[in-house]
């Protein structure tokens, strides 16, 4: 390469240019995109997810790709993400699609579902089984584009001040617990609402809530949770939390197209290595919570709770496909392709699992 | 920018030339990179990898990266990749780590191991718990840097002519299985080979083998091998077979920053896409099996031959360690990840796949 003489190749970069040549003087502009992230900053995992985006975008683009990214500490409405890319404030949002369904309902759909899809065949949902349109088509309205922000794997259920042991006690339970799960708790009684993750050790501490979901091993335990709530549970409502990069049209419409290809991929890269992030993370986390937090006391919910949720849980989809023709469409794609991969999932990683088990001395 | 003056541009790169410049005049070379993968042409989902591979990466470059891909009809050699990549004939390859273990047994441990990791458990093993560098470790000597190359997910014990009711079955049993559970099957009496792909129905057709496992459903029915062996067995073997790119070390310190960039994110999100399109495709084609083709008996090993073959499979691990300091290394290691992260995955995924299965009416 160094051997190339500096006037040949102004020559050819002329004879380019006077060829087609716009592509060309792209390559030579540097476009900087602004994000907004629901977390506060240095949180971990969910805030490494756009960092590491970032700087892959940067380095694939040989520096014409910038993204800056603001935590919730600086523009200070973590659950304004959605609207701030709307409007353009921000080029893009790093955040979770179910946050916004009291917006635009049927963005719902695109996190996880309670009794729902692993992560696996989630993936599967998106990008073989139509779940990226469908996400399209609720967005598109909105001038904004939304692709998969990285998964935390299966979660765990939340941590309670005290142990559930019948319906009964969720009957006025104040419950952290975000999207469709929070629904289904409200139809049995509980009082859920949603408290970005800034504000959720204080607000379990002043007993404003009594319980809290938030991710698992992975993030609870630096969040300090087991100190004020003893009880954890294991999960059912959100088998495959997937967050989500939101992009505003016109800026994904004004970048070249090696751009745009970067910033796809750079998405995409960064939300499957979140999920094998987190579940390194849990599985770190989760071998030293018994040295190191002995008080904590891993519980399942009583299979007459379970039970009630998943009726809960029926009803309300079976209501909300019943409202609106998009939900119908939503969840009859989610529910058909959980019924085909489920079958696979159950004779391969599942079956390994029981037999490796079975195997055991 | 369509209003932005030639000349003005032409000017501007004339004044990058003279500042530092080598950088900008790399971003107008296009580096031809040439592959040999393994698979005959048109091989489905093993073949797609790498020329998505390809396609992403010509994208994000705007042209400046080609990847040109010889099948194994042209090269001849399916399992000479790893010959032909380290000689430079080759680029790169796309293949399988534990193909080269006659030539390179710490290449073994690479792909997957029976008993061994599930695929997110052994993805968390690479990125996040010592994998790729001990990966490395055993490649560099051969001027070679190797990366995971798309996952097949929990593979299928394969196709018998006869069905397995006893060890007295495994006894000079002729059938195609590569990696480490041909070694298994070996101290079992059984005679493991390994046969390249395009080879694989005519060698089962004309008895030259008993039996064969080659991916899943996925794969294996499109194959045809139904038909000529219709005992498909549940997995034990390869919980997790990842493919592999190889990169010659020369080529790889010869690419620019941006385009090492570039090509080493297509390998990585390739190979993860590979995984999401094979648990897709296998819960597609499980799904029409039962009716496509009514006569496939799937069977599970009998529980004292999955115990000797687990046996087996242990008392190799050890004498593998004992003879060699790395391999010690890399089963340590994957040992210790294993007993961590199967904690996890069995308080997630699967207790959470058992309840649901439990709450089932």
């Amino acid at each position: 390469m160094k051997s190339l003489k500096l006037t040949t190749l102004v020559a050819a970069t002329a004879v380019t240019l006077s060829a087609i040549s716009l592509p060309a003087f792209a390559a030579d502009r540097v476009y900087k995109l602004k994000m907004a992230e629901t977390w506060s900053s240095n949180f971990p995992i969910f805030g490494d997810a756009p960092r590491n985006m970032a700087r892959i975008a940067d380095e694939m683009s040989n520096g014409r790709l910038k993204i800056t990214i603001d935590s919730a500490n600086k523009h200070k409405a973590p659950l304004g993400v959605f609207d701030m890319v709307r409007s353009g404030q921000y080029d893009m949002g790093h955040s979770a699609s179910y946050y916004w369904k009291g917006k635009v309902p049927n963005t719902l759909y695109f996190t996880t579902m309670p009794f729902g899809m692993i992560t696996p065949e989630q993936y599967g949902w998106f990008y073989y089984g139509g779940g990226m349109d469908l996400m399209q088509k609720v967005y598109k309205p909105f001038g904004l584009l939304s692709f998969p922000g990285g998964n935390t794997g299966n979660q765990m259920g939340g941590w309670f001040q005290k142990e559930i042991n019948s319906l009964d006690d969720l009957k006025g339970l104040k419950m952290r617990i975000p999207g469709f799960a929070g629904e289904v708790l409200a139809k049995l009684g509980a009082k859920p609402t949603n408290i970005a993750s800034g504000e959720l050790y204080t607000a379990l501490e002043r007993r404003t809530i009594d319980a809290l979901e938030w991710v698992g091993p992975s993030l609870d335990l630096r969040m300090g949770f087991h100190k004020i709530a003893p009880y954890y549970y294991t999960g059912w409502h959100e088998p495959a939390t997937e967050l989500q990069f939101l992009v505003n049209e016109r800026t994904w419409k004004k970048l070249p197209d090696d751009l745009r290809e970067i910033l796809r991929t750079s998405m995409k890269l960064a939300s499957y290595d979140m999920y094998i992030q987190s579940y390194h993370e849990s599985a770190e986390n989760w071998a030293t919570m018994k040295t190191e937090y002995p008080n904590v006391q891993v519980k399942t919910f009583p299979k007459d709770v379970l039970v009630a949720m998943r009726k809960a849980n029926q009803e309300l989809l079976d209501e909300k496909a019943a409202e609106d023709p998009l939900a119908k469409e939503i969840l009859d794609s989610q529910a058909d392709y959980l019924k085909k991969v489920r079958v696979w999932t159950n004779i391969s990683d599942r079956a390994y699992l029981d037999s490796v088990d079975s195997l055991a001395e």
